[in-house]
């Protein structure tokens, strides 16, 4: 581990130093976790009482938590985030590959390799395709015809893009995620399925993380586009023709239908199931395990099978907790009100 | 793109021409998309008002539609089929690879290939296994001993196939599906879980197309069969000893149990989970996120968790909708009740 | 297939023999299946009857079925467990790779292969590898550096570890699986989703069986681990820091949110949601399709979305089939009621 001065963390960070910028910081470690030598963060007030007992040799804090550390401290915006860039200063990504070609990997000679990109063992990059400065392709990947990727990208083993497909820089795809699969299109006709060529492309913006396994369509025509800052996790699918808007998150083995619109800072639970043709707005939030199979406003939260604003399902749900309770009160009901008719009678 | 005349379109649809074969057709639209040289189709009765706008040169009919156009027409038994024949004469399937082995791919001295057979960079093709004709199997594909594979099929990267495995002409597999993998199975004894071997096959008949990172296990004893024409949608998994009839459609992230039988021509939407040692008759329908424990007849609809037929699973939603309604209603009986039992007494 | 004395199986059974020791045996099969010189078992004294009706030449019991054969027999502690060593003395596992490394793999010069380990084709072991005695490497395997595989493991085709992952003895890995990729971790800043190192590990213990396309997430830091004799079903995902306690069994397509601990010998079904932060107490059960967003005690079953103790799920899920019954008894309340006070007033 190296060890770095409070100000190269105040430094690193972006924040104002409160205290001796020459102490010796040997790590990060959570508030109640830290030994002397490591740095903190405080960010919610309630923790408070923590950093009094705490044995780091200091802590980074924002204007939220309005406590003034009696240990030094480093003042930013916002203190997660201050303390995620003090771990990265500790734990730098570590570089498995080294530049180049590795002599196993089958890169065909049209292919076009910016500067310092890593091609692992086994891996194949086909005709025209073009990779960025840096951009890490690790072994047994497969990158098909025309495919061009940005800078800095990382691409875990055993990923694969078919032809033509358009990946920004910055973007991380883990393992076996398969980019530009055909599109799930099919004319029926004398009771057989013919399939529908799917000519288009998939584009995936900078920033963007692609969980294990997923699966991202190519369009039928046009393109399926993923914008900038998405993070999809493990097995998440994306139908063919699907729009992801710019910093959306979606949660494992969720999947999204055809010509789905997704609007941008959507947060979208695990194992959620989105109809096609339909469209999520800005900001809107699934629950997990949803089942959406109308369109969402921007802003609203929905949750459940069939998914509803979620005050609604949570409403429902009460009562329907309580049912066999509700149909007993109904049997009563019926009886006294059996009672009563037969006295009238 | 190339272009063809009126004529050559009609001789590949199998359509009757109305109009000048020698016009030159450009391109695929659709109609309200078409511009001066492209010729579009008309399926639908209610977008006849469309073609008047357009500015297609020809179009494709058929004649459910009722309508005969004021343009040049190609009369056909279905349009949109029609349609899709055109298209691919303009967009022919692009052969991505090679006929032969690429030097880096590894092919047992046993695997018997067809004549113009692919096998593409890093592929591994085990003893005893054979290959088609004219069939692809891309990069990185891995196919074990004693596997055989039809004519005209295309194996995506990444595409695995274990053991013995059988595959019939013209499938499509899409990148990272799993053929052959051990179906899931266990004896308990002793507090622990002692694996059964799974020592069946996986046939897969002709036409098929299976999506990617999809997982079809192996029988115990036996066959899990696709039969002819089945399409898989991207991370479906059918389990050991499933049987899938002719023509079934199969959307993404579903799963089906072990040893269930699907009926032929069935639609089965995404996400679904259908139970094992159950059948689906022919003709079924089951509605996206429906969970399936019962057998269900052929031709019925269901849909739901737990799935019934869908005219149950909508009555019963609609009440539902209502539920904190039909308590308050209940409340309201009580407290009149109470009231008219004061009264009485 | 190999022939077999009765003396034979029974040594390997470690059963009593009750018969001529010498019969020969030629195979396995089920007890209405058998032909004349095979071996069946009876476990269930339910199908005694067709006992008599059978053609096997001996049969597998044990002291529960009650029922003393009168064909020679095995008896064991176990009938189905015994008959399973019975058919694995038939159906030995077959050794599909040579020992070593095939030319086209890559190892590097620091891995370390214990004797008989076997590399597949075009696979490829990292810096400083470890891989135990016996064990399998299909070809196009991906293990990244430092990670520890044990000894007579089975890694099937394309199957891919992250680095420093740490893999015990017995283990099997179905196609496709990817051990150690990022959990799903961000930190989110002035509208955008900061990506969290993860910096912990993956662990997988003993005996663990692990489906096609499975993934699990190395750990924030810490570990991800799964405990001794867990079996997980294809296209189950594991998320960052989740611990799986021995013997527990996740069928497919199942998901489990970041830091759940699930107990030992609990039973998941498929595409079942367990979410973040909770637990699932030891020799729970959770029904397939279930929802979890609450800890389960342990010996409890749940079931349902959402999911609740089983016979609550039963109650409210018989009076929700009737709901539009239920609300046609309250509208005829209301009428009667108000017939009632109308002849009152």
């Amino acid at each position: 581990m190296p060890v770095f001065t409070l100000a190269d963390i105040a430094a690193k960070i972006g924040g104002t130093l409160h205290g001796d910028p020459e102490i010796r910081i040997s790590g990060t470690a959570e508030i109640d976790k830290a030994s002397a030598g490591e740095i903190t963060f405080l960010a919610n007030p309630k923790y408070g009482s923590h950093l009094e007992k705490s044995h780091a040799a200091a802590v980074i804090v924002d204007g939220n938590s309005g406590i003034t550390p009696a240990i030094p401290f480093i003042l930013c915006p916002d203190a997660y985030y201050g303390f995620l860039q003090a771990f990265l200063l500790f734990n730098p990504p570590r570089k498995l590959l080294t530049p180049g070609i590795h002599p196993s990997a089958v890169v065909h000679e049209t292919a076009r390799l910016g500067a310092e990109a890593c091609i692992g063992a086994n891996a194949y990059v086909g005709p025209g395709v073009v990779i960025g400065e840096r951009t890490q392709v690790f072994p047994n990947c497969v990158i098909l015809d025309g495919s061009q990727i940005g800078s800095d990208c990382i691409l875990y083993p055993l990923v694969s893009i078919r032809e033509n497909c358009r990946i920004g820089d910055r973007v991380i795809i883990h393992n076996g995620a398969v980019i530009g699969s055909d599109g799930f299109g099919f004319a029926p006709y004398q009771g057989a399925f013919h399939k529908i060529p799917q000519v288009g492309i998939v584009v995936i913006e900078d920033d963007v993380e692609i969980g294990a396994n997923v699966t991202i369509d190519r369009a039928t025509m046009g393109q399926t586009r993923v914008r900038k800052g998405v993070k999809l996790d493990n097995l998440v699918h994306l139908a063919h023709n699907v729009t992801v808007g710019e910093h959306t998150v979606i949660v494992a083995q969720t999947g999204v239908a055809g010509s789905t619109r997704i609007g941008s800072q959507v947060m979208i639970g695990g194992q959620v199931a989105v109809a096609g043709h339909i469209s999520v707005g800005d900001g809107a939030r699934i629950g997990a395990c949803s089942g959406v199979s109308k369109s969402v406003p921007a802003g609203e939260t929905v949750f459940g099978f069939v998914a509803r604003p979620i005050m609604k399902t949570k409403r429902i749900e009460a009562v329907t907790a309580n049912l066999p309770e509700l149909l007993r009160r109904v049997q009563q009901l019926e009886k006294k009100l059996e009672a009563l008719q037969e006295k009238k009678s």
